[in-house]
């Protein structure tokens, strides 16, 4: 996937920036860990410190020193998710701010606009994302106002440098993810997400509805699941022809003192790495790892440490990107199938 | 001043390590950044992980990956300040933890054998830190225990490559600082601190009591003021002849979103920066100057990202360390007292 800030081998992670920061990393330290591309998130930055300001300091990447490239989400997620007293219309969504209440609206132009004046290499369409396992006329009728609102996004968007992706929606309804999917893959967009998964139904669902998705998408084009996931699901995904994936998991879980190993996760507060002089990965080319014990890091947990989060959220996110260059490398090597077998085998839920 | 992990030119500044990591700085970055030395808490160590664990893994250059030299404080301001039901004897101090109300008893001979157990560059003698402003015959009984546990602390001292300093303690009057430090230098020590400055006294009755403390000390050993300070106080004491400090300033500061810089305080969760491209510090070489606007450093506050007290308490312990190099540059090129009436003047109390 060639962006203005490089060409993105797929599949591919992306760490989760959400307010101009991936949360406890150095721009240097991602780069070092061969972070490609980052996803921002445009209803956190609009609201703070506001997308005047990220334009007046020269977009997003020269606001928080990013040279790689960076997708923005359309805020409908968060608005969905986050916001207060949202009132949705064909026209748009007017909503509260959960940070200081103040009054927004985010439009299918306004949201091309916002993400223009970002900067950000790849935006995203505003989508509706309907509840949670919601009920079955509120997934239609967010299908039917996510097309609409694609179309818009795609007749407005103007910056050549940036490209918009699709979303998908469709609920866990099969017929209806295909007919989103082949409706926006007859409007032609250089890339498409799938949207309202990993909001509550069971892994097996998700996945059955994934493969249907994907189905009608140009094979040529990039596949994004939007907010997945754990490895193992990122493994199920791509068996299923996903490319990108974002997830707030290796930086949270980096936070609360759990870190992903390619022999299962390790809950650094547990007593018995009290005096454990092995590093979280024998194997982990990561800063952490080459220099850290993890009874080192039990401590910095236990004294409740900056660095403690700080260098197993660094870990955490080059276990990712790790395991993305081996799924990667897998397929080059038509040995995917096999790969994915071993590793669900051997670590099934446990990663 | 040369130790076993490395030669350190003086004066020099000691970034605080309280549990075997300075707060938000990872050890690649502290070498960065030129740091030479560090200050490990013996007391926070002992109670936290344990001695047993740092010695179990290799010692706290090892526990946690700094190369560089340490130097340990012997527990005793700690003891002073922070434990709680304190007994003390002329055998030894008997407290609970801070932490968890765990009973402690820490004598002279058993602080070198932490320390020892530790295995830091510098050990310090268990001294007696009188309160704050104490009573005199208070300030009189701790010298007399200070000297008590000074030979003592000397005469059990056995490890090869870890250099004792002692403490010289006596208050605010100035007679008794001379008797405490004629009565350590007779003991011979490999170098020598000054501790219970900083405790609330003002300024001048600090900088007024430090001269005569100082006085009597052999000039060819180092001498090191124990929690200090404030730049100008910096500037102020090595007028006086005070070669090491260690404070923890630069990455509390940082924490709380207070920048130092040359032309003076930033405090940066003020909306006067919320559009300021500027660096911290145009001429500051740091990484966080080098790549960030105050803008980006006022946003990240506001939004509570931890990556705000990691940068700006990254570039604090920089400016900190840049600032000692300009004060050793003048002494080396005979200009210091104008670089230090230059600085007091532009600055006065403003750093």
């Amino acid at each position: 996937m060639t962006t203005p800030h490089g060409v993105i081998e797929t599949p591919m992670f992306m760490p989760v920036g959400t307010a101009a920061t991936v949360k406890g990393l150095t721009p240097a330290q991602l780069q070092e860990l061969g972070v490609r591309i980052l996803l921002g998130n445009t209803y956190h930055l609009a609201l703070r410190p506001g997308v005047e300001v990220v334009e007046a300091m020269g977009g997003l990447h020269r606001f928080m020193n990013w040279n790689g490239a960076i997708l923005t989400d359309s805020g409908g997620y968060q608005v969905f998710s986050l916001a207060e007293q949202r009132k949705i219309t064909d026209d748009s969504v007017v909503f509260r701010s959960h940070i200081d209440g103040a009054l927004f609206e985010l439009s299918p132009e306004k949201a091309v606009a916002i993400q223009e004046r970002l900067g950000s290499d790849i935006a995203m369409c505003l989508d509706e994302c309907p509840p949670s396992l919601g009920e079955e006329d509120e997934v239609r009728e967010a299908l039917r106002r996510t097309l609409l609102w694609a179309r818009r996004c795609r007749d407005v968007q103007r910056k050549p440098d940036q490209a918009l992706f699709a979303i998908v929606q469709g609920g866990l309804n099969p017929g209806w993810r295909v007919e989103c999917a082949e409706a926006l893959a007859a409007m032609d967009f250089p890339g498409y997400a799938l949207g309202g998964f990993s909001v509550g139904e069971p892994t097996e669902q998700m996945l059955t509805v994934l493969a249907e998705s994907t189905a009608p998408l140009p094979a040529d084009k990039p596949r994004y699941l939007m907010g997945v996931g754990r490895p193992q699901d990122i493994l199920e995904a791509v068996a299923r022809g996903v490319d990108l994936f974002d997830c707030v998991l290796p930086t949270r879980n980096g936070r609360n003192a759990q870190a992903f190993t390619m022999a299962g996760p390790i809950k650094l507060r547990n007593s018995i790495y009290r005096l454990d002089p092995a590093p979280l990965d024998e194997t982990c080319p990561c800063y952490t790892c080459r220099h850290f014990s993890r009874a080192y890091l039990h401590h910095l947990f236990r004294a409740e440490e900056m660095l403690g989060p700080i260098l197993v959220s660094l870990h955490n996110v080059g276990f990712y990107l790790q395991f993305m260059a081996q799924i990667r490398s897998a397929i080059e090597e038509q040995r995917f199938d096999s790969f994915r077998a071993a590793h669900l085998a051997r670590l099934g839920g446990n990663f």
